[in-house]
């Protein structure tokens, strides 16, 4: 699947107004043409090799199956990114069950990156080699590494919320897109904190980064593979440090 | 050099901090070490092919030459970047005189992407291929993309400088690195504003830009080749926009 959304979606990627002849009056808005390429061939696939399984995606909506398995596609997560060229972009991919995925992939055709995980182990395929990956070791949130999509998303009480964090750690770095969990998954960066995700942005993350070792809740600490607010651990010391902070804008 | 530097980089990239066995206790420091190696190998290859020329490197300073060329090397652009395993760091590599550089590289050896441009030329080498390269045409700032490594780097008054065209574009990413250089060359962004740089650190993109159709100058249109506030446009036209609000913040 993943390959079949990389081949949908690596002939558009950076084709976006190189030139008066791309420009939008013509119609063509690259972004929108591989999401919607990338899912439907990624359904299929489905189709082909997973009839019984039930599909989540972003651009064509949920249809129901009678095997118990969901599969949670989002084509391209991180739209912004991949319109300014940025290879932060991902194709994201999960299957599970009502109580959440149980194996989740984040794909980087361009630089030719997959991170998945599933049963407790993860791997990292990409331009040095194919291993294992983990989390990191736990660490006092002076000494952690924090990434999000704010400044861009999230209301006013979020935005505070992840600022109380922001302020104890020793790094912040912004704009990663799903890239964040990526990095989160192997062991590069401590937290990623958002606001305001679908399922089809998280279900991905949490089965890859759970399998690497890390936990991934909302700011309450409940189950978020319907949505919400996102903090995603490298371990479970981090994850609860950050939310005794994340308490106070619930 | 570039390949050189890449040699001594990559087996120090995501290698910090992966477990209890590299903590900082052990005395490794991998940015620092791969930067100063990094420097090192790509002295090492001008000694041999360059001897006359002059040397200007972030680690290890400045080295006369007698032949009216000088190298401006930046081994790791993006140190955030590099210990958060983010691929948006870069080896910079410019060469000119005391006019400015007339050649200019940004290479990101993870991803195996490769800018560069001299003499009205400029080309990416990638993962998708080699292809000559174009800043992108002119637009109204209300449908340009602005980077920036704000809101972590810069004083009040220029963080106020930033937000001011901030306000007025489509969109704005942060966290790049020296990477949002590279895609303003490559014409996926219109601009790329920042306060507080090296030499080192914008020699290079100059180089590319220029040769790809850009511009590059400091907030007031003055050369920026000593470093300070840059602000770099894919044209002329979008360049003058910008100017005339950074104006107001000089």
């Amino acid at each position: 699947m993943a390959d079949a959304a990389a081949s949908a979606i690596l002939p558009h990627f950076r084709r976006a107004d190189l030139g008066t002849e791309n420009k939008d009056a013509d119609g063509y808005d690259p972004v929108t043409v591989a999401d919607r390429a990338a899912e439907q061939a990624m359904r299929a696939v489905l189709a082909d090799m997973r009839p019984a399984d039930g599909i989540v995606g972003e651009e064509f909506g949920a249809q129901t199956g009678d095997s118990g398995l969901t599969w949670v596609l989002d084509p391209i997560d991180g739209t912004r990114g991949f319109v300014s060229g940025t290879p932060t972009w991902g194709v994201l991919i999960a299957v599970g069950n009502a109580a959440g995925p149980t194996l989740g992939m984040i794909d980087q055709p361009y630089i030719g990156e997959r991170f998945w995980g599933s049963d407790g182990m993860a791997w990292l395929k990409g331009p040095l080699g194919e291993d294992r990956i983990f989390t990191r070791a736990p660490r006092h949130l002076s000494d952690a590494v924090l990434f999000t999509t704010f400044p861009e998303v999230g209301r006013p009480v979020e935005r505070a919320g992840f600022e109380a964090v922001a302020g104890r750690v020793k790094l912040v770095r912004y704009g990663m897109d799903c890239y964040a969990y990526a990095l989160l998954a192997s062991g590069q960066i401590d937290l990623v904190i958002e606001a305001g995700l679908n399922s089809y942005d998280i279900q991905a993350p949490i089965g890859l980064i759970e399998a690497a070792g890390g936990v991934v809740t909302d700011w309450s600490g409940q189950p978020v593979h319907d949505g919400g607010r996102v903090v995603a651990a490298s371990h479970p010391d981090v994850h609860r440090a950050a939310l005794d902070i994340l308490a106070g804008y619930i």
